[in-house]
């Protein structure tokens, strides 16, 4: 790839937002928006949404705005989603079952096509169509069939080592829902969702907004109160 | 709470990593650590450690470390850890399940007390001990009990007017996955969990990675194949 094509992680990580944002926009069948319209819509500043976009090329015309399906369309090329990706959950418990149960996926192209767990009630089953096969057969499978991505939803004492193994057996996308950091190559890409991490930010947040003597646990009427108002109420 | 306090939203997003890291070092009777030390085990600087730990008082002591019992304590204590909080989960489906019967989050304090649903086959159902009630009986039973998180996992098409109900009944803290970002007040704290939007994210750094000419559907032995690897070859 190009290294003059190379985008700034923070863009990479809102372009899933634009194309969000875009895809609802067609469903309403908005031909057009101006970046000051997208920046209201999307709380993002319209010069911050100019550059962002122009890292692709620059698709905005002045005094038009931007194209809505075209932008979609460029958009869902460069995240890459104008193909099928296969993908294998790896621990077949509540997370794993989920998510195979999710059927978006699947209408986004990225399909789940097997589950693997070392719980023998659960291998031999299916989980909407999907087969779980016992973890002694992931390396045969990786081997033969095309892995794009691994999603890791074991606990977090087994899952360092399976990520080791998937990366030596050629995975190169790992999607690591266990709540431990993977120890993989550099060529293996990673992208963590740590429920229990982001579920401690925002309780960090709660309480710093609401302070300690007037916390969570002490209630007026039976809901938190917020000190900052109280303080107005104090003047 | 202080305004000299205030820490910047990267420090607070890695703190509770450090909590985990503490935390699993504990459980190895590893009682202190020096930044260089946990620098390398967290991959993060050894001076960024130093800066981040300094926000809460700087516990380290030149020549011994960190006391990790202690600092575990005081990062548990920064983060609100000590206490208990009670969660509803608005959108019994697949992600609202198995929330509910992840037993983790009861473990850590964060207690799931409610399920709310549409779906009239679901509302009288018990998941794990927790019912679930019509979404009807919502607006009661959050003006009649403590709610500190009301975790959305509902569809994006109706997410936005519940989390809008939820914060005019006074609940503060939303941690949502609906693929919707959520219109709330400014004293709302949301944390997002765009299972999409991650994955997306990480299928285009994979595409970054493995060149279009040379991608993910053109294989060698049914696996992958990096392009800069075959550059190389080709030398």
């Amino acid at each position: 790839m190009d290294s003059e094509k190379k985008i700034s992680p923070a863009v990479i990580n809102r372009l899933p937002r634009y194309y969000r944002y875009l895809g609802d926009l067609l469903e309403s069948d908005i031909t057009r928006i101006s970046s000051k319209e997208l920046s209201a819509k999307m709380n993002i500043t319209a010069s911050q949404i100019r550059q962002d976009l122009n890292n692709f090329g620059g698709f905005g015309q002045q005094g038009y705005g931007y194209n809505v399906e075209y932008l979609y369309n460029e958009i869902k090329k460069i995240l890459g989603l104008d193909r099928m990706y296969n993908m294998i959950v790896i621990g077949g418990g509540n997370i794993g079952q989920a998510l195979v149960n999710y059927t978006n996926f699947e209408k986004r192209g990225f399909v789940i096509k097997a589950v693997f767990d070392i719980n023998p009630r659960l291998v031999g089953m299916t989980i909407r169509g999907v087969e779980v096969y016992d973890v002694d057969k992931m390396e045969e499978y990786v081997k033969n069939n095309r892995v794009d991505v691994a999603i890791l939803t074991l606990p977090r004492s087994q899952a360092v080592k399976v990520a080791h193994d998937l990366a030596k057996w050629g995975v190169k996308g790992m999607w690591n829902f266990s709540h431990v950091d993977l120890q993989v190559p550099d060529d293996v890409l990673v992208e963590n969702v740590h429920l229990t991490d982001s579920l401690m930010t925002l309780l960090y947040k709660i309480n710093e907004m609401y302070s300690e003597e007037n916390d969570l646990h002490h209630l007026q009427n039976g809901l938190p109160v917020k000190h900052r108002q109280v303080e107005e109420e104090e003047k």
